[in-house]
């Protein structure tokens, strides 16, 4: 039994301790959440214990790994803590969103030997997983060409955009990692275009709401990647991988499977209304590969130095918003 | 070159008219019609003649092979003219719509050693001839299970009703043919049960409209059909067969392949409208396959001792529709 | 919160187990099966009490509810307990495989004015319920035919076979309770006829592993149900409403949805591998509306009466398959 | 009747005898080709007459109009021709790859005042039509992005690809002019990169296989297109258009409609093999749309000055191939 210490209790806190408590090796231990009550409103929820000392939650004697699902902004201090600690860490992405201390903080967490993994949980999708599998097998020999999509409900309230480092860093993210994984290649160069075309308000913090990147890797192949905020047929992600010897789709999911023959059309059920719905199964496992890990000394899925890697490729793509050509990606040493 | 007489100048004599007129290896000749006004138009369009004698499109020396697509209730003269002159012949469904009449017709070409086919064009569907096909070479394992979906659009006129022999004969008729052809065995027993549901004059005609159709096989595997004439959806068939080792389907046609996602429904383009556009296709198929048989001797798709098979089966699906009980199928000998 | 007692630990057993823990007003209280050693796991995981004593499971002082989940021979005994205290009890189905046993131990709980509910938990699958909603609304306009799918992987081991009741009381009964419950009426007349394909010594069991059934309903619609106890393509079951003004299907569910274009082909992710991951959504969804109904005495879904219908169903198609005939389903009084 | 003169006697000239031969108000009268024993052949296939002087395919007394189908090289002096003898003219694309004469041979056949039509047959594919009716319906709102895919099966010929004007110029054009006619607007910048993933002579051309182009609108709506030259799945084209309202999607066709469930996987029919396969009914549909401009004076479909900007912004993004950015849209005045 692993004894863990969740830091945060929002929405993505809650999502995580009802995985954490349903996990068989899994002992929730403690909550921490510098809201004190809505710590208390987990804990009730699970029968885990609060506390309001965040040092408890790094205390190796009583925790043996911290899941951190606190605001981004305190990323970096919780994942120096652990260094510092000895403590393994399971973080919610991004590390920070300023690319030279995230990179400074990977540097302290990897000098400490300590067991980390960055929540890019869209990797335990069980599609995306089979994408990978599929494509690392060779069966759809060398990839020549991917296509990706990444549409929200929403655009989500301005304030959140305020702090988000804009759609690169905070949406696209998600894929740049998810390419690289797929691709088994770091791409090279980046070219992003983008406009504001749900809010105009959205200039005022230099951010837009739909965007297409482009990415080239190493071999020559090519992948492209349409990004929107708000959409009005629920959320919709979907990835397409060309190879040389064929195809792989990993389709939208519907929300059921009802279709319903009216005169000339056919009305089917259509996608998640949320984005929650649709990816909440990868968050579980996601947390099973982490404990995994720490169980069998097994390598880590995306390590922070991976993480760092997707958010090199959103700081060039970011560049190139700007800047309208292809720029190159550099990648931490 | 195959110079052929077409006998039938309506809806589906001008179906087969255009065939004719495509088929690089066939001169089409001639066109007889009890109305020669309506023979003359289709002549018109296709650079072929007509005729006001029947006896022209049956004269060895001018005329390779004769397509009847005249009323129902002339095909057996027609069929016994082919006997007497030697003619090849390609004739709709069906022979008679009174068995034992159908049966002694039969009899009098096969004596006269006359190629001959039955229309059952749907053998020639792309689809369904997959799915024989891959049946045939073994690939589900054991037929164990079959469903067959025979829909109209709307129900014929009562005019048609009336001499149509009902929908077991008429409609269900040609999924009978593709049950033995599929399946590779002859049903030993029907049951069926049917309802008018669309309009209760069909009571009137001793007739139904919606009706549930059970085949038994020697091998004991079972065959459903729905067979109903009047849906607001467009037109709709479809096969599936269940083997010990897997199933197949040939599914639904669409008659595009646009959809619309929009709220929280995905609406796709519906089914054909008609019929026609769903299995048109076959009928030139079917021609092309009669033509090839003509030309190399090879053996005829639905011949004349088939077609009776499909019709015994309608037959004792019949009486079932009467009896409320499983019958017998009784074949011809 | 109602406190629940469970009656069975076997794999069902632990299903409930584990929707009675997640359920928020559920204060799972007790375990009790004959098997004592098999309580207790189930407790141990769930943080429950268990118990040697079934008086315990129907005390009415420390117990608001009992789920019966123990073995089909013991549900009359349970049932006639739960008359007795005047315990709300949610029950596996079915009742009790003989009728007359079944219609007397409904009487009583009846008589004792007990909040009781019969576990056809298919009612609570999201598609189904979208269906029979969107029938009942009109939307489709009256029914005309119904086509139903049950076709499990493998077949039961022949010592579950033997005290099943036989396809039609144990499998084809869900779809019986579904054809009532979507039809909106009770079918007057049952027709079957079945086969003994993957194993002959069903028939030591007078028993069938694939049957074709047709019921017919007051209103001239049609019923067609095709059951299959072993398939080699994984769980499936669907459902198609032809409704005057058009058509809905409960589709076929896919394990995933990764597409691999290769060739000529495309292959998809297919059906689940077992009936439970297909279904296993709507027990906690049946447990939810059981729930429902207690704190709001609601009315409650497939209650004893419902049940015995659909049991009387199958009676009747049992007949069937043996008299080649269609049967008259004689309700009880 | 509509005299028609066809030139240029090819693959795909024959696939425009074929429609002209079958048109109801065409007279397909005259066929030239460069070497007169191919137009020859077709005329004996269809009945037409062929000629050795080019003359005669521009002679107004006995021609109505003229379809070129020709090589590359020929168009601009037909349309020359065209525009000297005042004859309507079918032009194959592209007008001519040098956008500069290209423009000159417009400016002619405008001021001659001569109804012309470039054959961009896509806008006359069934599904197209309906995308583009519908977004100009404004069904899904303003058009925020579109995804456009077009790969073919195999890499054409080198001698081919040497006179092609490379992959923008060659393929991706069809879809700039369907990417303008669908979006209701004009892109202003595009940026394009590409690789030569299947064959490395490809670089002797200055050429790729494989591209990822993007388009920006005035609206600040983007357009993504990918481009492969070889695929190993058939032929492959499909449209998105992601509107503020929802979005539209014009799938890509299968082959047929057969589905294969076996183990865990279901094996449907795959893509057309060849292009042809999967647009050869757009042709026939262009044709009509030319003739029925011609008998009712109304607006030609994709007209010089349209097939102008499509190649206009070919060229542009063939610039952007080798410079790495986004490059402006240059527009002939």
């Amino acid at each position: 039994m692993h004894r863990f210490a969740l830091i945060g209790a929002g929405f993505i806190g809650g999502v995580h301790a009802q995985n954490l408590a349903a996990h068989p090796d899994v002992d929730f231990a403690l909550v921490y959440d510098i809201d004190h009550a809505r710590a208390r409103q987990v804990t009730d929820r699970h029968n885990a214990g609060a506390t309001t000392s965040l040092d408890e939650a790094f205390d190796r004697d009583h925790i043996d790994a911290v899941l951190v699902a606190s605001s981004t902004d305190t990323h970096a201090a919780h994942l120096r803590q652990a260094a510092k600690s000895g403590m393994p860490v399971l973080c919610e992405k991004p590390i920070d969103l300023d690319l030279d201390r995230a990179v400074e903080v990977v540097r302290q967490v990897t000098e400490a030997n300590v067991p980390a993994m960055v929540d890019f949980n869209r990797r335990f999708d069980r599609d995306y997983a089979e994408l990978r599998r599929t494509v690392a097998a060779g069966d759809v020999g060398a990839v020549q060409l991917i296509q990706m999509t990444s549409r929200g409900p929403s655009l989500p309230p301005l304030e959140y955009i305020a702090v988000s480092g804009g759609q690169m860093r905070d949406q696209a993210v998600h894929f740049f990692d998810l390419a690289r994984w797929t691709a088994g290649e770091d791409p090279v160069e980046v070219f992003a275009t983008g406009s504001a075309l749900t809010d105009p308000r959205l200039r005022d913090y230099d951010d837009v709401d739909t965007s297409a990147t482009t990415l080239r890797l190493p071999s020559g192949a090519l992948l492209q990647i349409d990004c929107t905020r708000q959409i009005r047929y629920g959320y919709d992600e979907r990835i397409e991988v060309l190879g040389s010897d064929g195809l792989l789709e990993a389709r939208r999911h519907r929300a059921g499977a009802v279709s319903r023959y009216v005169g000339d059309r056919v009305v089917d059920d259509g996608l998640h209304t949320t984005w929650f719905e649709r990816v909440s199964a990868s968050y579980g496992a996601a947390l099973g590969h982490f404990v995994d890990a720490l169980q069998n000394g097994s390598p880590i899925g995306p390590n922070l130095a991976e993480a760092l890697k997707a958010q090199a490729i959103a700081e060039a793509a970011t560049l190139s918003l700007r800047s309208g050509q292809m720029e190159p990606v550099k990648y931490p040493a």
